[in-house]
């Protein structure tokens, strides 16, 4: 029996892993938290029996009280921030799924390290954010962080197949997005509906605007180079559009293991849940006559400026990854909300790079910090 | 250091077998045997020092005599059958190379797994036809059998990413060979010339000619049906004209592991001789941007119908398998020879199957009885 808390329980990640525990019986589900979505903590707690809850969202504090006594819930609740962080750090559970987005997951993910437990890490902003010390806590701690994203588990399944001193490269595929094949002068025209279509994977929002601008892709890689601890020079991007192969390693033989599977995010949860073992599958069969063709070509990093982006911010190190991070959180933010236009998210991340060029080995206290400031300076610049 | 010895090391496997130690300085090889190309040999004894060789014609001994004294060699000679077997045994070589074609390999193959030696496996009619009794023998002496078909390799890397038990399915690639696409009528007029043409891989005639039979597909079912102790039903065939994904392997949460690469057999025969550990690359990088596409296709069993006879001889168990390896050798043999033509192989190969209809668990012995009479059959049915 193994128990996991679930932190973003009611949002994209959240809701696949609860699929992922109706079919695995030995894995028992002690806590979860969700920011406002009282409808899912409900049917979470009466489907599952979950006695330790959270609701982030302060506005909902007092709806929420109600829900749980008019359903006589006898477990304990918790609120706000503080909320978080006691579902991330309870003393039952052995791992936390931190499947909520963006820095947000960065602090609950640490405290839940520097007590013990193992992560199934959906929230990729904080290996990008603080990916240097998120890792140096796990290794003195002796926890496993375990991919979630279907990119970084299927390295992790194929580094099975051979040593870390044995790879050459990381071969990480992308689908492209909805706008491969696109130059800018299309991209100045893309409204948000357009951006929100995903033409493989069902995501939340913030990340299918993150893969249509290929961020997303230059996220996994930083997150790929802390996880797997390589170089920038040894991550290569492939445009797969078919989204078949998730990722894919080279080792020093020149023999490449690669992970092939549907695009579910089930299968990737399923494991990290898992790993070491596999259990019968929750994700569908991958039918590869069906399938037809696996094509593969070189991302456009003229047009996809935010590829290069990342690699940059990661090679120059310091707090540049956590200010790529927020400044893109940030943009993506006002362009959901309709306040900026789709190539103004790459200004605005590109403005940001140029005013914080801080390269010094950051404190967690000053990646926070840079968090503050940078947003602040994201909507100013915004506004011009 | 690790010693090795070849048996075969003149034909595809065995050279390929030496560029690799060309590179690995700390693999010795301390016996090879050739069958009776003696400018190999002594190449081989000039460049490796090698101190235990043998030649298995009868008809070149005392050429080899001639040439070994002109060259002053101050190592071991052995000759004929007895000698494939000297090599085979060799005190000093912990693992066994075996890269001769055909039955030939068997028995050498068992006195090697007797002696405790690992197996660098390229013989796979050596599985095909004496499965049961070489893997019974070899757990019975603790040695690997490590798989140096580039498929079987292929499988062998990608089960390193899962437990034996969590296998659902082996998907094993094949070309489809210079006929994929043709039908029957165009197999009747098909000429040595032609079959020995294929478009992915340069190997020996034997295999070249199996390969466009799919022949050669059906005896790597059988090879790895017992070289990862599955059931016949949990091996598929896809049809990969590309020959990039080497084969695969799907587990029961729905996960493929794959191993891709060049079509360079250096590649697998390296894996099985540092296996668990992956050394500096002799086979060439794969460019999977030049690769462009990777396709999949059901096999067309009709026009190809040697797959399913491999599948039926499987599924009898007894000597089927055997029947059947030995009846190929001997087609395809007078195919080369000009004695039949291209469809007479799998005509001979079924009336063989009919003819030796035996079912019960075989012994070695009654292996290689049935390995003369089968052969005589198949040249007396191939008159008719």
């Amino acid at each position: 029996m193994k128990n996991i808390s679930i932190i973003g329980a009611s949002g994209s990640i959240g809701t696949q892993t609860l699929d992922v525990l109706r079919s695995e019986k030995d894995i028992n589900l002690v806590g979860a938290s969700v920011h406002g979505n009282l409808k899912v903590l409900r049917s979470i707690i009466e489907e599952f029996g979950v006695m330790n809850v959270a609701v982030t969202d302060p506005g909902v504090r007092e709806e929420a009280e109600l829900m749980l006594s008019s359903i006589g819930f006898k477990g304990a609740s918790y609120f706000g921030a503080e909320g978080l962080e006691a579902i991330a750090t309870l003393d039952e559970a052995q791992t936390v799924v931190t499947s909520i987005v963006g820095m947000a997951g960065l602090k609950p993910t640490i405290k839940a390290i520097e007590k013990g437990k193992h992560i199934a890490l959906a929230n990729k902003e904080t290996m990008v954010a603080a990916g240097g010390i998120v890792t140096q806590l796990a290794k003195a701690k002796g926890v496993m962080i375990l991919p979630v994203d279907s990119e970084h588990s299927a390295i992790f399944q194929s580094l099975q197949a051979g040593k870390h001193s044995e790879i050459r490269k990381i071969l990480l595929t992308a689908s492209g997005g909805p706008f491969r094949g696109k130059d800018r002068e299309f991209l100045s025209k893309v409204t948000k509906e357009m951006a929100l279509k995903h033409p493989n994977w069902a995501m939340g929002a913030k990340i299918t605007i993150d893969s249509s601008t290929l961020m997303n892709k230059g996220l996994e890689v930083i997150e790929a180079k802390w996880l797997f601890d390589v170089d920038y020079d040894d991550i290569e991007v492939y445009v797969h559009p078919e989204s078949i192969i998730h990722s894919m390693v080279e080792f020093r033989d020149n023999s490449i293991i690669a992970q092939l599977g549907t695009p579910d995010m089930t299968l990737p949860i399923q494991y990290a849940l898992n790993y070491p073992d596999r259990h019968e599958a929750v994700a569908g069969r991958l039918d590869l006559f069906k399938a037809g063709r696996l094509t593969f070509e070189k991302p456009d990093r003229e047009t996809f400026e935010a590829l290069d982006m990342a690699y940059e911010a990661g090679r120059a190190g310091g707090i540049m990854t956590a200010v790529l991070n927020s400044a893109n959180e940030e943009a993506v933010d006002l362009f959901l909300r309709d306040r900026i236009r789709y190539l103004d998210i790459t200004r605005i991340i590109g403005e940001c790079l140029r005013r914080f060029d801080q390269r010094v080995e950051p404190t967690l206290g000053n990646i926070l910090e840079a968090d503050k400031e940078v947003r602040d300076y994201a909507r100013s610049v915004a506004k011009g």
